[in-house]
């Protein structure tokens, strides 16, 4: 069973640095997941000088939903995968759903068994949101939950887990 | 003297599964102090559904306030305690004494003392607030302020401290 | 080369505590620089009790801007410095830079250079702002990215890093 490994950690924590440079230890090629919806000009630029910075051994996959669906073909002879993130996923899901946890959940547990079906080892890129004062916001209150649920639920399955604070790691698993 | 075992963690992180399990080494009988107030519906359906998830082996104490009076005589026979959560009692005793930190720091001082001198294990678990961007509220700052300052004062005089992310403990001491 | 240890944490995690112990231990005449700005009678209170705790080791040098032109001369005989927060001077940056990351980061590049030529020890505080919920607010995400960046770039050149927890240390490095 090729690994799955989970990198979480706060906003600009190193996250993605850190999980491109394990993954990159895999050789060439490799398959990067974007799962966020460019809705305007400056995500556009920033997409694209992550898309040169990762450079000629990267192709990428961008989808905003249907990872369980869309990834599996996609693997292609990449010999690694790096998704960036499972909180963007998430937070599209739970407005495709409208809000609601039931269903965003099932999809979760799906997604999670076909990144534990890939042939190749998964890097997977989540975000800590949990850690700041209770939002006044109902609907972040129940996004926060759920993130939060959903990364114990990833946390638990991975064969590795790693935390990120100041571009640094600690080993959760 | 008993352990005192302080688990602190963002939302969802874990905190409470993991502090619960630790409990239950100690066997049955256990206390389970639920520091929430019950406002709706859909709150007494979620204590509901935790209490049968915790099972027969436990007892419960709700009490929002008063935990430094209630918890010594409701220990009784039970082979530990466990707190859910500090953080829940904080925010209630900073309403109480309407949002004045010194008869909050009072009242958390008291509560340590009556913790470390119960006869059985307590685990006490507690949340991490302070690690957003700072709140434009006052009383959230107020509260925030607070938060870190009592987890700092439990977790100086724990016998174990541990940090919960994604589910998964990291040791403090 | 003398050491620059990085200690973070989120608010009231004990981090200036922590920084200020270990700093002690290279023993009187000591250099504190404060970076906040005293806009109000509390919190003016609270420089003066902070400034009566640490006691006749400590000399203060305030600036809430220009470290890097000011911190250097100030050194003098001391023998380690405290700077207590890397994340307000940020913040006085960004104001001061109209909310332009570019001439930030730039200044922060600079800064580092500076305290990185020092000839004794510096012992640099900084916060942790990105593990809650996204904000609502376009100025308060840019300085998230801000604070988070920068955090990097102190880490990853210091010979010490650490996270606070509840006032415990995790060694991040």
């Amino acid at each position: 069973m090729a690994p799955l490994v989970f990198v979480t950690g706060g906003a600009r924590s190193g996250k993605s640095t850190f999980a491109r440079r394990r993954c990159e230890e895999h050789g060439a090629p490799l398959l990067y997941v974007a799962t966020a919806t460019i809705e305007d000009d400056e995500m556009a630029c920033r997409v694209e000088r992550h898309r040169q910075e990762r450079g000629d051994a990267w192709r990428t996959l961008e989808e905003p939903l249907e990872l369980a669906r869309r990834l599996p073909p996609a693997v292609g002879d990449a010999r690694a995968v790096l998704i960036d993130c499972l909180t963007l996923w998430l937070s599209n899901q739970f407005f495709a759903c409208r809000e609601q946890a039931p269903p965003v959940l099932a999809r979760t547990e799906e997604l999670l068994e076909v990144l534990l079906a890939l042939p190749v080892p998964v890097y997977l890129v989540s975000n800590e949101v949990g850690s700041g004062i209770v939002p006044d916001n109902r609907l972040a209150r129940l996004f926060r939950d759920l993130a939060g649920e959903v990364n114990q639920m990833f946390a638990a399955r991975a064969h590795q887990a790693w935390l990120l604070a100041s571009g640094l790691p600690l080993r959760l698993k």
